[in-house]
């Protein structure tokens, strides 16, 4: 993002850029394995009483630009899961093409100093913004990760999780 | 790990020490999972053909420690996933505590610049040294919530997603 002090701060673990990139390979990964179910199964197959991935894929919408937004503007996010009243998998797939590009344009907008403000998300979630953007991700591995095994247990092969 | 460093890089996304307390998080919460499991389930229940969680946590094991020594001493490291012939989820338990140990032992054995070197984990995998951590923590979380959807479909409440 900010190569003059990204050049100068050689001992970060990682840059800003970085964990961009680190998040929108995930998503790219989540994008495959949505395509990857059935339309029918996508809204309505799962296992053990769980949501279907397709409820699941709405909390990761609602989280991520809303989220991400709060962090680059400081403004106040409801979390809304329910935004969303698309009904097929090709209008969720446009929902989430739309929100890689708003995720790109709000990160640029976050100084590298940001990461390590306290942060209160969607109201209600205290954390440090470094902290609140790995919730994010880690919740999309995680319920992507219920995504394999619904898939698995329909008998279709998930995208390979290291490709992203 | 190192506060005269880290009060230097003020725009550091996030520091070794909050890295590894987030990856510490995540065991924690595993841990709280494979507790989860009753005995026979741990080692023989699974979804979709898929291994039992017990050959997950495997897995996990066989990376953690012998990844993040790869990092500290640059030492060539093997995976080997059936390193383990314990047959007892107490069993398994205990060497969870024991890499506990072992990882921030190694951990503080990490200087700062090292996160952005290259590195080839187990010999196979090629990345910077802070993409391979994310790797292995993503794993983690990868194959725990597919553990989630197991014990779900026991009948079981997992342990909540968000407590670590």
């Amino acid at each position: 993002m900010n190569t003059a002090s990204t050049n100068i701060q050689t001992s970060s673990v990682l840059t800003s850029a970085d964990l961009l990139a680190h998040w929108q390979g995930h998503r790219a990964l989540t994008r495959r394995v949505i395509e990857a179910f059935p339309e029918k199964e996508f809204f309505e197959y799962s296992v053990g009483g769980m949501r279907p991935f397709a409820g699941m894929v709405q909390e990761l919408l609602a989280i991520a630009v809303p989220g991400i937004r709060q962090v680059a503007k400081g403004s106040t996010e409801e979390l809304d899961e329910h935004l969303d009243q698309s009904k097929t998998k090709a209008d969720i797939l446009r929902l989430w093409d739309e929100a890689t590009e708003d995720i790109n344009k709000y990160w640029a907008q976050i100084p590298d100093e940001r990461f390590s403000d306290s942060i209160v998300t969607f109201g209600l979630y205290e954390g440090t913004v470094w902290s609140s953007i790995f919730y994010f991700i880690d919740n999309e591995i995680h319920h992507r990760a219920q995504a394999y095994v619904f898939l698995r247990s329909l008998g279709i092969e998930p995208p390979y999780f290291w490709e992203r």
